[in-house]
């Protein structure tokens, strides 16, 4: 076979086995938005079985032929060019895939579906001993995806590399170790400053159907595409990317708290612009997938907290934010940029400001790693939970609903994921920084509501991009740079420093 | 092969295939609910894809092998135990569906998907030019598929059999002629009374967001489970029963028309009280399913009309009505209960009264089976419908929206379905007629709101039986006689003679 006609083979191998993919996403999409709950039996039934047949293209061996077709061929002699791309994404997926068996691909599926619908039972009551049988069962499961998928050091980085592929638990660790030495400092000096936000005015009353509509319109005016998207409610919001024209956002809104729902709707906006913005030529291939979930969070942050809780953001919006919300009528500007920058330790890693954010995290990172290893049996988690918080962040959790119980991620077999969220921060940073220096006058285009600047230059250099690069490769082509914690740091300390008058 | 462990593993089969139809079953309900516009292109390769996947399960040359093992042997030797039933359908199932080639399985439900955006976009512009093309290329595509499952005297019934099995248009041209000799002149008798019901009160103002909260509750009081259900907007009302604890239903309502929102849900309602009394033990084979579309049409119409526009309903539901509603708060009874039973011939066959609504059907087996048949080109469709509609309703459509494509079955690709709605017309009569012998004081129920005496009874009757019978042997076991038009022609003269007088 000629390896021209392999590759237009392999190709459509890759978009049905995603067609097929996105029909999952839409089970679950709805699982966590509309199904009733008398569904959740038949859908974890249905989950299974398109994980399984999913599973079964990723690892068929045909695939493996095709691909080995093509490698070697002058067909991907040039190392960034679409084909080659996606010969060496797919040769990877495959790899991966192919160490797991099948049926532990649909034991996992089956059992994420009951156990999320248990942890949320759980967090309801704030009954940890009803999630903790399932936990175990998720445990034992993840480690024995490690052990087939291999590892060179640890196998919590044969889970990391599923979303950050690359990346090892030994290179996060000093990453991890300078934010914890210069965050945790820099929280206190913050708390021990005499000028405090009045985060007050943020507990009036909003009401959730006004939220849910204003929430929308900024969404839209960021340059999210209603035609090709929607926004919905869910406990735990989410974005997925069902298709190129059509991105899923939900978000979860508190009548008497503001941020939760607006900075939730923006954070997952960010994921949906970077979802709507991949190459739609190259559906159901790796160039036309997102780089990485670090990335993916480097774009939700991004939107979120770079540009959503910009003074220029709001010298915009919040003359709108008066109009939806009597009770911000009587509210200065500044006072209300300052409430919705306060940092304060606290329990909830989704509410967590930008300070104190990657230490929530940092957190998980060390549990899940302990759990993994079996040097923290599943039992024992609330208390380790407990403990991390008091020493890391200073505040301990009064039950597990605030405390182990707070995220869908474990519940769903997600463990390698938290980290995905700090280095979002680091590149969101770094990508942001870049952006500036392109883009002279970027502030001036918020304080006019317009972001086509800033979101061309991300469409250019992150979204159109695919997986083209690695996420190294992609930072350091689009900043000069690898990711690096110093654009977030310096960027924190400014920010901050001014804000509390440091 | 013991008949036993084939059995065993033909059920498998079979609930694997039903599993797999859900997930076909929720991305249709998605695609008439909350589907962006954008995801259509994929949506329509999603549901080929799953159309193909479902159509392999059910013609694999497994299922051929395992009946074959199994039929002959004493496991089936009583035709009426679960065994033989399963047994008897799947063969029947099978049958059908090696007949048809799996491309023409997948281009009809890709074709289905595009058809049923453009008809809904033709019928908003009434446009019948832009539907056309889809109609003819749909039409093409069920003559091939008559062709190819085959059939004794006409094509028609090559596709009337999916819905009803064993069905014929020579046994409906009787019936749809006692009809059309019967209501024709009615409908003109009632036309002509001296008494016309008032029903400008239903065109007052009734918002649509209490149509919807109370639409749930008469849903709910009638048996409908939430727990195990929704009910939501989309353009056409239907009923999509995904699994057995996971029915959905749909609705539309007007801001200035009462009784399509209230009798459409019970309408869907009825549909979703059959999918909710299946019996859950027998989910995925079909001793679990539906046994006819006439049967469900039979549960439908008979919650909307024979409890729906009964008096003893509105007895007790009224009062809530006019607390719902206050445009309805100076209004009597008796004034209402005429005003939802008006009798007008009309253009729309979904708000079609019950005296007139058979008249509609009976306008679409003509046509439908002189579009497969080749003897009405699709492009003279709608001066045909216009025609039969002058003829048989004497009221003559304005334009192809409130004519033609008003219906969304062909667009779908539903040939040969609606004459299961007469049959359901007709069925539910006589079940009803049966139920009110078996149960004494049904009436005084209904005054109480109470509908559990009823809904048990069609629960044995009917619900539970799932395929056992065929639509002629289920009739004949709950109500002594195949079906037949006396007890709905009787039921008509009876209560509308009443009350127009004659």
């Amino acid at each position: 076979m000629q390896p021209e006609a392999a590759y237009i083979d392999l190709l459509c191998l890759s978009r049905e086995r995603t067609v097929l993919a996105a029909c999952a996403d839409l089970l679950e999409w709805d699982e966590e938005t509309y199904m009733p709950p008398g569904g959740v039996e038949v859908r974890s039934q249905q989950r299974a079985l398109l994980a399984g047949l999913v599973h079964e293209r990723t690892t068929s061996p045909r695939c493996g032929e095709l691909l080995g077709e093509i490698e070697g061929s002058s067909l991907v002699s040039d190392p960034l060019s679409p084909a080659a791309v996606n010969v060496r994404e797919l040769r990877r997926d495959y790899e991966r895939a192919t160490r797991l068996p099948r049926t532990l691909v649909e034991e996992t599926a089956r059992t994420s579906a009951l156990a999320q619908q248990e942890w949320a039972a759980a967090r309801k009551a704030s009954d940890y001993s009803r999630f903790e049988p399932w936990l175990a069962k998720m445990v034992a499961l993840k480690r024995a995806a490690a052990e087939a998928i291999g590892y060179a050091e640890s196998p919590y980085d044969a889970l990391l590399d599923e979303w950050e592929a690359g990346a090892t638990s030994a290179e996060l660790d000093p990453l991890f170790a300078v934010l914890r030495r210069d965050l945790v400092p820099l929280a206190a000096a913050l708390a021990a400053a005499p000028r405090k936000p009045d985060t007050s005015l943020l507990r009036r009353h909003f009401p959730v159907d006004r939220q849910r509509a204003w929430g929308k319109e900024v969404a839209a005016a960021v340059g999210f595409d209603f035609h090709r998207g929607r926004l919905d409610d869910s406990v735990h919001p989410f974005c997925m990317g069902i298709a190129p024209g059509d991105c899923r956002l939900t978000a979860r809104y508190q009548d008497h708290y503001f941020p939760d729902g607006l900075f939730g709707v923006l954070h997952e906006a960010g994921h949906g612009l970077y979802e709507q913005g991949l190459d739609p030529e190259h559906y159901g291939t790796p160039m036309g997938q997102a780089a990485s979930l670090g990335i993916h969070e480097s774009q939700s942050r991004l939107w979120e907290n770079l540009v959503g809780r910009s003074l220029p953001f709001w010298e915009h919006f919040f003359p709108a934010a008066q109009e939806a919300f009597p009770d911000l009528a009587d509210v200065a500007l500044d006072d209300f940029f300052f409430a919705v920058n306060q940092v304060s330790p606290s329990l909830n890693r989704v509410q967590a400001d930008e300070v104190t954010y990657n230490l929530h995290v940092l957190v998980r990172f060390d549990l899940e790693r302990a759990l993994l290893a079996g040097d923290l049996p599943t039992a024992e988690l609330p208390e380790a939970w407990n403990r991390a918080y008091t020493e890391v962040l200073g505040v301990t959790p009064a039950n597990d609903a605030e405390g182990c119980l707070q995220d869908v991620h474990w519940s769903a077999g997600l463990f390698g994921y938290f980290p995905t969220y700090t280095l979002g921060n680091v590149c969101a940073a770094q990508l942001f920084a870049a952006a500036e220096a392109a883009l002279p006058g970027l502030s001036d285009d918020f304080r006019e509501g317009r972001f086509e600047r800033l979101l061309g230059w991300l469409r250019d250099q992150v979204h159109r991009q695919g997986r083209r690069h690695r996420s190294a490769g992609l930072l350091r082509q689009a900043t000069g740079a690898p990711p690096a914690p110093g654009p977030l740091l310096a960027r924190l300390h400014a920010k901050y420093g001014d804000l509390y008058g440091l």
